[in-house]
């Protein structure tokens, strides 16, 4: 499809990363591997290595954020770029300047890169169709869509625990219908190989179509843990609480908060990720959220060198390899 | 006239930027060459040069900007300067501390310089005649009275497309009245000795007293644009629509809106510009500002080098040499 | 206590920076020694120090403040840290996540320093206990608790103008009860040897316990201020105006408002201070202000080295020494 080759320069290489949907398993493989050069970035003295030096970066979020604009900024700096935070609403948006000029502008401005949220879906992806041939996008988050790099660090956490991908059973737990790290994570897990993905949740909050994406569908959360690898839960958007799609958050939790009766059910060594922030007492337990299954906080800590890994790439400058050198 | 020295040190060496009137043409050519010098730099593999490394340059800005604070601020860190965003709404003023107060705190804490922004004609100058003697002031933009980096990067922009200015006949078209703008550009082309300046628009637009600046008024667009080698369009700030001084926007637009009808009356090789950003279909249309005579994002771009010119000049570093150094 | 032992490490080095109550003198002075030293480097050519290169410092700020955030950042920023500003409001917290949360987030992160105002007292013990062992806190204000900064850089300031500590005669002038400059001042002058620290206020602005921390109580400032050596005014919070604890600003400058009558009262060379920002005509009068006497903007240039001296210490890293090099 070519909605998403729009991802690749002609030498099949990643220049935007916009959507998990459509990559080979060797690109997502690449990204892994270049992270875990970088998770000894952090352990080293000076956790800065001069790869992007010179590079500007633009977080443009057209949404609020605090977690992923803060590592993509921390993993823009590690790797010695500079950076730029537009504020979209006092941006020149408000003096009737359309994204496109606006876009343009940045571009003038000789900026390398794009790091976009936005809460529309395909924001991101027609923001790569309009800009420069040098520029590269990366999603971060766009409306239900995908968030591709939350979805990457995610496997990369799974691999650090689990080694291969091809055995596990995974569970995706709540709210799939709007959640595009769901979304995202069905395909690189299933990219991945992974044997058995399942989603668990309410009929209200799965789609109609989720079982032609490859996945097996629970509405009952204690057959769907049965044995799983993996328990990854998702935030609950509390806003949709008030709609006729959920009953109340207490027996939302009753229902599929992950508590550690439930987790019982999972195998022993079995992992609990959340993409955060999480909802305590709705959708997880303080206890598991804090217990030692938990891998949250690792995950957080995995996003800085999963970022840094595409940000890299995207501009073909990873340990070892200079994009155009050999060109 | 003594409000100009303030931006001359007794060498007669910049010290400030606050207005293009009352400067010498060596001066203006002098930054004109030295952002010939950094377009290089942005090309090159790595976009930074250290000529202010361990500066700290402050960007002021009492009014929002996009454009013009990101451009700054490109500019100081493709230098290796530190930025500091003052966020004036949430600052001490707000605490009831005067403003003078402020600039003594921020010089106090060793800023090298000063980025202003500032709804009232003067805040720049103000904020010069103040200052600490080691602190340089830029102007980026007061009230309706000058924006000399904004002119400087036109004159950058028409050189590289025109070579000497001598023989031009340059129009600028719209709203000279309220433009700071247009009045740091007439100052800069008169400088540079283009032969032919033009300003057109209504009545209610032009001041009465544009005719001593040594240029040529025009009501009638059709017959200002004959023969010119430079359209410099003007933002038509649309709160201005709502008085009494303008028709509304379709008819601006029939008037004096740059089509591609009215610019075929311009020599064949004519360059359109514009500082943005642009209001398509009132004062310029989408295919004249997309179109190949347009330089609207060459102007951003030169926007980046041109600010790196006159932040270095200011603090003496320039490629080759280095105030005090021979002092 | 043990509520002070949580600043030290088992070395009895200083990890966090939350208070100077129950700190040794030994430190406070080491402090003020490592700030000399870095009074140099603003000096030089280039400002900056590669001590902190690869640090990740997050600016905390629950409460606004221009002044003091500036300083911690220039301050890092001439460590050559990388710096990060989280807007609080727009944070995570505000999608129901917990403060807890949040800080174990930025933790993951692999951030070293959290640099954290807030108007709560105790708001910096309460992280500092939370946090990971690798990272240090610094309290940058807290309620009417402590500012350990500010009490430093008046340190300083004190010491680079009068030398020895011991035979000084010290006044605080103000509304001590709301102030948290004025609690963390005296722990400083007395644990550095002052000989007599004076506080100076109408009796419905010094706490009732003022006595037992060792300071002489004057609310006639005629008599506080006579033959004193440093005379420090404190900022009236204007908001405490509209309650029964104060009378008109004009009443207030009239008893307690330091004008040149008052001060010459004290010896003929003592030093006026104001942490800032400054009421001119409220408890400070702008000849006063701005008098041969007054050091206040010394005080804000001071605060950089101090707040370079105090993150280095905590970091291990000060010139010729390294922590962890030899263990």
């Amino acid at each position: 499809m070519k909605r998403h080759n729009i991802q690749l320069n002609e030498a099949g290489e990643l220049h935007h990363f916009l959507d998990v949907e459509g990559l080979k398993r060797e690109l997502l493989v690449n990204i892994l591997d270049a992270a875990e050069s970088f998770t000894s970035v952090k352990a080293q003295q000076v956790k800065k290595v001069p790869l992007l030096r010179g590079k500007a970066i633009v977080n443009l979020f057209f949404e609020p954020s605090t977690r992923t604009r803060n590592t993509f900024e921390l993993a823009a700096k590690r790797l010695s770029a500079d950076t730029l935070n537009v504020n979209i609403s006092t941006s020149a948006t408000s003096k009737g300047e359309t994204l496109l000029d606006m876009l343009n502008n940045l571009e003038a401005m000789h900026c390398d890169m794009f790091v976009v949220r936005h809460a529309q879906s395909g924001a991101a992806h027609f923001i790569a169709q309009h800009v420069a041939p040098h520029i590269s996008v990366i999603n971060a988050g766009d409306g239900s869509h995908a968030h591709p790099t939350q979805a990457m660090l995610d496997m990369f956490t799974i691999r650090r625990h689990k080694g291969a991908f091809a055995d596990l059973k995974v569970a995706i737990v709540g709210d799939i219908l709007h959640s595009r790290v769901a979304r995202s994570q069905i395909h690189a897990l299933t990219t991945l190989g992974v044997t058995e993905v399942r989603v668990i949740g309410p009929k209200t909050l799965i789609p109609d179509d989720t079982a032609s994406l490859g996945v097996h569908i629970y509405h009952d959360i204690w057959e769907g843990l049965r044995d799983v690898d993996v328990v990854i839960m998702l935030r609950l958007q509390k806003e949709r609480m008030s709609g006729a799609l959920l009953p109340s958050e207490h027996e939302y939790f009753k229902l599929y908060g992950l508590s550690p009766e439930k987790l019982a059910i999972a195998k022993p060594d079995a992992i609990v990720m959340h993409p955060g922030p999480i909802n305590r007492g709705v959708e997880i337990s303080s206890e598991v959220a804090d217990g030692p299954q938990s891998v949250i906080l690792e995950q957080v800590s995995n996003g800085i060198a999963v970022r840094m890994a595409v940000m890299s790439i995207l501009m073909g400058q990873t340990f070892g390899k200079e994009k155009g050198a050999s060109e």
